[in-house]
C-alpha cells in the first residue's frame, strides 16, 4: 500500500521562512514521486489548546479533521523553528490534542531545524525526538539544521546551496527509511 | 529587597492533581514565611497562542498581567505534569509569550514532576531544564519526581510520606537559593 | 546480504546483571534465526581510553579487532545500566574509538535502558540516542527500561515476566526495522 | 569560609586548544581574586576505567588524589569539547569513578563547551546539565559556546574577542553564584 506523507509547518506563527521550506520539501518529495499534503498550525482554530484537549477531546468540530489526518498519515516530516531553546509550545500543544497512541506508534518521523541563532535548534531536535519515540514513532537520524536562516533566505528564496542539498539528502534517504 | 515568588501549575487542564500539589507547595512556603501567588495555566484567555504571541505580543489585555506577573517574580516554581513524553505544550506556549528576555534572566527556579507512569518525568524536567537555561534563569539541581502519583492521591490529598518529604526538602533548598 | 548483529553490554563492569541480559537477549534474536555476537567492554585493553584514542587511532593492536567489529555490524543491541543519570563513560570512550563516519552512518540500533532506581534510564537512553543520531545511526523508537532491576533479578535470573515481554517486543520490532 | 575552585579540562586528549582555554579561565578568575587549580583528565593513570572504579574503588593509589581533589572542592568550572555529539567519554568515567554522593552535592558548577562543528557543544552541555543536576549540583544558566574554535585560535592564542568576552561573562557571574 501507498504510503501516505504529512508535512508540518511546525510554529502557529504566520512564518514566511518556516512555510517556504515546508513548501520547497513538499516539492523535493514530489520529484520523488510522494504526493504529501501540508499541515499548517497557524489553521488550528485559535482556540484548540483548550476547546480540543483533555476532556474536550474530539469535540471541536473545526480540529477533528486534524486528528484524522494525522493518524491517517505513515510519514511525516516536521520542519520547526527554534523559539526559546526548543521547538514552538503551539506544535507540543497540537501533539496533545491528538489520537494516542495510535497516530505515531510505529510510524516513521524526519526533521527540520530552522534557527535565526548559530546554534541551530540542535536542543529543539532532541526534545522532538524524546517526544516522538515515546510516542511510538521511529525518527530519521539525519536532521539538517538550517543555522542563521535569515541570513540564507532572500527574496522569497532559499538562497544558501548547501542547506537545498541537506534537505534533498534527507528527502531521499527519508522515502526509503 | 524581598523576593517575590510566583508557583505555576503548569498545566491547562483543570487538572486536580497539579493544581493541589500547586496549593499544597504554597503552604509549604508559608512556612517560611514566602508569600507566593499562583499562577494557573487554565485562567489564560484561551486563544492566547494566537492573540497573544509573536506580531501579536502585548495586545491582548486578558493575557498581559501574565506578562507581567511572570517579569516582576525572582523565583519561580513550577509544577508540571508528564504528557507525552515531555511537559504539557501549553506551558512552552505560555513561556513562548513572555518578555524575553528580562523575564527569566539571571532568576532562579525550581522544578517538580507528576507522572502517572513509573519512568517518572525525567525527560520532561531535562527539556524544561534546558528552555530555562537557554533564558538565562539557574535551576535548583534537586528537581522532586512523584511517579505513578494518581496510587499516591486519595481523598483531594497527597498521601504518600515520601512525596512530602521531597517537597519540603526541596522548599528549604530554594528558599536559600 | 544478511544482516549482522552485534550486542554491546555497556558497561566495562564484570556486572551479572547487564552481562545476564545480553546473553537473554542473544538467546531471544536466536529465535528469530539471528545468530548476533556479544561485545563486552570489560574485554577491552584496560588502558584504551589512551592507548587506542586519538593520536593513538589504530595503534593497540588488542583493540583494533574492537574497531573491525563494530565497522562491519549493519545492527546494534546495547544493553546499558544507569551510572550518575547517564549512562556508563566507559561506553562513550569505546564509541570514541571507533571509526568515523563509517561506523554507524547509516546503521540501526536499539536501546535497553537497566536502572536500579524507579526513574528507569530514561536520560542515558536520551543521551545515546542524541549521539547515535549525530553518528547517523537510526535508533528504534521502543527502548524498554528495565527498572529496580535488582527487585526482579533472582538467582541469576530475571525473574519479570513483563520484562521478558518487553525485551521479546522490542527485539521482534528490530529484526525488522 | 574561603570556596575552593577547581578548573577541569574535560578531555584526556592533550588536546592544545581545551587546556588553553582551561588556563585562560585560571587567569580570568585570578582577576577575580580566586585561585584555582587545574585538573587535567589526561593526567589520570590510564587504566583508570578498570583500576580504579566499581569494587576497585579508592585502590588506585595515582587516582584517590583526585577522589579527594573533587571531593574537596565548592565550585567546579568544565571546559569540554564535543566528540560524536556529546562530552568526551572519559569526562564521564572520570565522574563515574569519583565519591557518591558528596563530591557534586549542594555544590555549583560552570561549563564551557568547545566544537570544531558550527553548531556548538549544545547537547553536549545539556547532558552534563542532566548528570550534573542527577548529582545534585546546581549549574550555572549560562554556558559559552565556543563554536568553529580551531578558525579563532592562531599562534597558541584565542584570538576572537567575542569569545574572551563571553569567559568573562560567565567567571564574574560564576564566583557570585
Amino acid at each position: 500500500m501507498k504510503e501516505r506523507y504529512t508535512l508540518i509547518c511546525g510554529t502557529n506563527r504566520k512564518d514566511a521562512i518556516s512555510l517556504y521550506i515546508t513548501s520547497l520539501y513538499q516539492e523535493i518529495l514530489a520529484e520523488h514521486g510522494v504526493q504529501a499534503g501540508i499541515m499548517a498550525l497557524h489553521h488550528l482554530p485559535h482556540d484548540f489548546a483548550f476547546s480540543a484537549l483533555y476532556e474536550n477531546y474530539g469535540k471541536n468540530e473545526a480540529f477533528n479533521p486534524y486528528i484524522d489526518l494525522m493518524l491517517n498519515t505513515d510519514k511525516y516530516v516536521f520542519v520547526v523553528p527554534e523559539y526559546n531553546g526548543s521547538f514552538p509550545g503551539a506544535l507540543k500543544t497540537f501533539i496533545d490534542g491528538l489520537e494516542y497512541p495510535n497516530t505515531f506508534r510505529n510510524k516513521k518521523g524526519a526533521l527540520v531545524g530552522l534557527a535565526s541563532s548559530g546554534h541551530g535548534a540542535s536542543l529543539a531536535l532532541s526534545h522532538l525526538t524524546d517526544i516522538f519515540n515515546f510516542c511510538g514513532m521511529h525518527i530519521l537520524a539525519y536532521k539538517p539544521r538550517l543555522e542563521r536562516i535569515e541570513q540564507h533566505f532572500e527574496g522569497g528564496k532559499l538562497i544558501n546551496e548547501k542547506y537545498h542539498q541537506m534537505l534533498r539528502r534527507q528527502a531521499a534517504m527519508f522515502v526509503t527509511f
